[in-house]
């Protein structure tokens, strides 16, 4: 590995450069020397170990603070080089670094680190000895706008301590902000910085003091360059004919299942075998070059070790798209990737585009084309599903026909040899059919185009995604502070609230946001949310929940609740929760919706909760859930608890574009995720 | 209120009592005696306010620290007892104390405060300023073990700082335990203390001190009385004959549902009404005293204003138990709490019990009896519920039909005027159909009785309870730190932690961990948890969602890697998840369940997660997932993702009492819930 650690005095002069306020020092060789230089800076002083080798200096006796005369300065120097000796008999030390002491102060960490997909990335939190305790820190991915530097100064916890907090005085945040931009453009402007810890940056009632710097670089560093892109037509996407290369009547095989699926296509398909002349009942053609009239796509099943002769086949025949499911390539080792560039070099050769390999290909269920596997292809739909993990294709498509869920194209992504989550995120952005887009995604190639590509398809349709990889086990292991604070799940979650993604952890939770957000008022403009029910039970764990899950349920405004006081029973809850008591009726919900329709400036969302009992019937409280949707411009969320009772008030809601849950908790759980996404989006300009 | 809060001084040496150290001190009147005091105290001195009015003295500028001679301790006195003036001119001030300067340590917080259900609770956490911002505390309900008092130490996130940490050395750990056994006694001795803060404790390498202290003290406080209590006869849950007071034709009525759902009953049914001799087909009564047979069990549905005579008829006729279900009583208001007194009182002089009132009934599935208006009767099962919500049971029994769930028992406590919690935990405890039980609580009466009772359930069957009202807005508001910061949501968890109850947060869950938990092999030994699957997706979504909910993924022991080793494929995970690849056969998922089967002494629990691929059928996966877990004595828990392909195998699941789960995330959520409480039981000696 090229990296290296600059030392402390190095790391301090670089960042002076960019405002980053130091202590004054000297490096010292000798005793003597170490004496003369703690006069010359003034007493007290820190003295401290200075070696490539030593990362954790504390933790090798390799620090000395308070040392307040020349005897002491003598005694500490020799006592840390004997100390860093006996902890590392191997290091090599090039010194003692000589210190002003800084004054105590509230000690903060900065810190960066280079992602391998979205590269640099600036982190801030609480410092100090608590710093890994705490972990209370926040991130952003460079470049950051000074708004945002003022923002996640306010984000983390322990911002009260900066802001002033039980009468102690408040720190320098100014100071802090223009510390913060500093470390920024230095950590943009000098590629080779891999990753670097101010750990603690002493923040006082006025100004600051970095006292300890550690800056890792790697002078051979490069930025990865971008990616040649070539748009892929949607035309692609949409064939006429599709030639199934593998295509089998062997019910165990993949060919056969392709070729299964396929066959409720509206166009033409062109089984290939070279063995048959018919297969499940369609004439089949020994080479993809035999069919004698043009085909839009093909679809490879053949062992890896033949896709490069069909490919150069497809080539010959002008095929333009071709799905290879066939696995083998890259993910199995060096030899698969060799045969991979192998089979990209041909398609490029002969201009053709490839989905996977190793992959389930593409459903797009509104033109009946299915090529790949999955148990039964699943219904047409207004939901676009791009997916990293096949077997996640397979559980979702079959859920989804239970749940009466359907899709406007499904996408596996497979190796993204050539066509990668970006390339699919084009086509679902322009298409008709797609009102909400669900990624499952685990790894991501290039972390800042896919910013730029995703947050313009969030201005137009809402994006949810599911980011696997969270545990720390699946994380890599770093050597800073800063790299142990934020894992790399972090910064993904940060590039998706930058882009105006939803992120959600569970799938069934992403489809439920994306029917959320694809219903025609599903868009959250705020988090000031009332809830309405019939059931004390259903209210007290309400308000649990929309703590839980960061949904405000607002004070009923005093215009409100008189206007519900006029009405109600005495002792309805008069309160958020709105609990209208067990016998209420279609009718008593009708009125209280009305008082709600007409002071919708004073409420962001409305979650009506009910449960099966003998005053009303699902079907009439789904009507009066509708009409009170249509007299505001606010979300209505219902849940309708319970089984087969609420069956007809549920298919209403459907019907007429209603979001309904049928568990409380993932309610707010979802409307929670949306909220979070949505009232951050709005501060950078997404809708 | 009575409440009234003692000075520093009393405080300080009521704790002293106690072997808590405090710093030495003296109170003044004047600036010149604080000069005296403190010199003779030794310099440097802290000086603080003493007011009953003014709690948080730094807020008042009625602190001031580090006074290092005779004119900074007159200059202080003044300044302190002018700002305290200027900051609440109506403050009493009876004095400044003048304190010895406790060093700095590390800054912990020691609190009590009762609670209204559980009485006396201690807390502790990471104190100073910080304390509010981190919220890092822990509690106990008094009385306490000693090596519960080790635990709590250990068990806050900040224990590394205790422990020594990063070059730190340890801290006097036995001083603090034996302060919290001190401050555990003070409190229990002295019933007149509501609550109290040492807010900070010092802890140090060496002793302790303990630099403020707010105890607030209720002379007239006298402890809750236990309810007087007289077993139920679990007979009386068992009726041979019920009458139905208030019995109609009419649809709409309460009294038509409760009969309704009473015709399946096979006992004797009786229905009374005054102004019919006929009701749904059978035989009208016009009083129950006109009944011409016993009756073991009355049900009343008439309004509140007639229960009384109606009491009064059953006490003539003999009727031990009834069940009111009528609202209107205690619930309402003053007028309803007069009525259900005199209930009580009537019911009382007969020696008749009640259920209810204000509640759903109870329903009794193996004996076909169902007193309650439910939309329709449930399946009889292996679970009891007893539920402090009606909503929710009609919700539940609604959902449990779609669900294949059944039940034992179903309780409505309603008003808990006379049987409580208690009662019917005691008829579940010995009833032989009921297997795992859950409980919906909004609030406790008499938490410590509760704590016995249900601990002593616990140790037969599994206990699983939702507590409702966890949210900040839903819990009183307190003046203390401990009382802002373990809230009453908090103290209920550590009661169900004490008793052996699993708590969960959504209804759901509640029924997946009480199936589970009724399962041949639901005991769950340990955390040590390995995952088989054939997908990759979700081999890594299964890591995050372990880490998550605290399931611990062992690595692979190398006894079990080196013979899955000799016949998985090559690019097999080589680790923990298992990912067996998306081409596994059911035979390989076999193999590698009989290797772990052969070291089962090498992990506690099993999950083994699957989706609808071409390659194998839920059916013989759930056959292989039942031989392995017939072969070994942990739990093996089955997730088999997807929609209706899957339904087979889950079906033979079921039929072998396999747990198994329909999404993933759940999977790990309730399993983790049922671990975190199944380790810390066996410490504490349950099952």
């Amino acid at each position: 590995m090229a990296n290296r650690m600059l030392s402390e005095a190095e790391g301090y002069e670089l960042l002076q450069n960019y405002g980053v306020p130091t202590p004054a020092f000297q490096i010292v060789t000798g005793a003597d020397e170490a004496a003369k230089a703690a006069a010359a800076i003034g007493y007290p002083v820190v003295m401290k170990i200075i070696s490539p080798q030593i990362v954790h200096k504390s933790d090798a006796g390799g620090v000395i603070v308070g040392i307040s005369g020349d005897g002491e300065a003598k005694k500490a120097f020799n006592s840390i080089v004997k100390s860093a000796k006996e902890y590392n008999p191997d290091a090599e030390i090039t010194g003692v670094i000589v210190e002003e002491m800084a004054r105590p102060g509230l000690e903060l960490i900065l810190g960066g680190k280079t992602d391998p997909a979205f590269g640099k990335v600036i982190t801030f939190g609480m410092g100090g000895t608590l710093v890994e305790l705490m972990k209370d820190v926040t991130l952003r991915i460079l470049p950051i706008h000074d708004h945002e530097i003022r923002t996640m100064v306010k984000e983390i916890n322990a911002y009260p301590l900066i802001a002033g907090y039980r009468g102690m005085k408040a720190k320098d945040e100014e100071a802090l902000v223009e510390i913060l931009t500093g470390i920024a453009r230095f950590f943009e402007e000098n590629q080779h910085v891999m990753e670097f810890d101010i750990n603690p940056l002493r923040l006082y009632e006025s100004g600051a003091c970095a006292v300890d710097a550690r800056i890792i670089v790697d002078d051979d560093y490069r930025p990865p360059g971008r990616k040649q892109r070539k748009p892929v037509p949607p035309e692609y996407f949409t064939p006429r004919s599709v030639a199934v290369v593998g295509a089998s009547s062997d019910q165990k095989k993949m060919g056969y299942a392709v070729l299964h699926n396929l066959l409720h296509f509206p166009g033409q398909i062109y089984p290939v075998n070279n063995k048959r002349t018919e297969v499940q009942g369609l004439k089949a053609y020994p080479t993809v070059t035999a069919i004698p009239n043009p085909v839009d796509l093909a679809v490879i099943t053949v062992p890896a070790v033949h896709v490069p002769r069909v490919l150069q086949e497809c080539g010959e025949k002008g095929v333009p798209l071709v799905v290879v499911i066939t696995a083998g390539f890259k993910e199995t080792g060096p030899e698969g990737k060799i045969l991979e560039d192998r089979m990209i070099e041909i398609a490029r050769s002969y201009n053709i585009r490839i989905v996977g390999p190793n992959c389930l290909g593409l459903i797009v269920p509104p033109r009946g084309l299915d090529t790949t596997y999955v148990h039964q292809s699943p219904n047409p739909g207004n939901i676009a599903f791009i997916s990293q993990s096949g077997a996640i294709i397979n559980t979702v498509v079959d859920w989804s026909l239970t749940q009466d869920i359907g899709f406007s194209a499904v996408f596996s992504v497979g190796n993204q040899a050539d066509l990668d989550f970006l390339d699919y995120l084009r086509f679902v952005e322009q298409d008709r059919n797609t009102e909400a887009v669900i990624l499952y995604v685990e790894q991501l190639n290039d972390g800042r185009e896919f910013m730029e590509v995703v947050s313009e398809v969030a201005k137009k349709k809402p994006v949810v995604a599911i980011k696997s990889g969270s545990s720390t086990k699946g994380q890599q292991a770093a050597s800073s502070h800063t790299g142990s604070l934020s894992g790399s799940y972090e910064v993904y979650m940060e590039a998706f609230r930058r882009s105006g993604v939803i992120p959600v952890r569970a799938l069934r939770g992403a489809f439920e946001a994306a029917e959320l957000l694809a219903a025609p008022s599903g868009y959250v403009k705020g988090r000031r949310a009332i809830v309405i029910t019939n059931a004390g039970g259903f209210a007290v764990l309400s308000s649990d929940y929309a703590e839980m899950y960061g949904i405000e349920l607002i004070d009923l405004p005093e215009e409100i609740m008189n206007e519900l006081n006029e009405f109600l029973p005495d002792y309805w809850s008069h309160g958020n929760p709105l609990d209208l008591l067990g016998d209420a009726s279609e009718k008593r919900f009708e009125q209280v919706f009305d008082v709600l329709a007409r002071h919708s400036d004073l409420w962001d969302i409305a979650f009506v909760i009910s449960f099966p009992n003998l005053v009303l019937t699902s079907e009439g409280l789904a009507r009066r859930v509708t009409d009170f949707s249509n007299k505001t411009d606010n979300p209505v969320i219902a849940t309708l608890l319970g089984g087969e009772s609420m069956d007809a008030g549920i298919k209403l809601l459907k019907e007429n574009g209603i979001p309904n849950f049928d568990e409380l908790e993932q309610t707010f759980k979802v409307v929670g995720r949306v909220v979070w996404q949505r009232c951050r989006a709005k501060s950078i300009g997404l809708p």
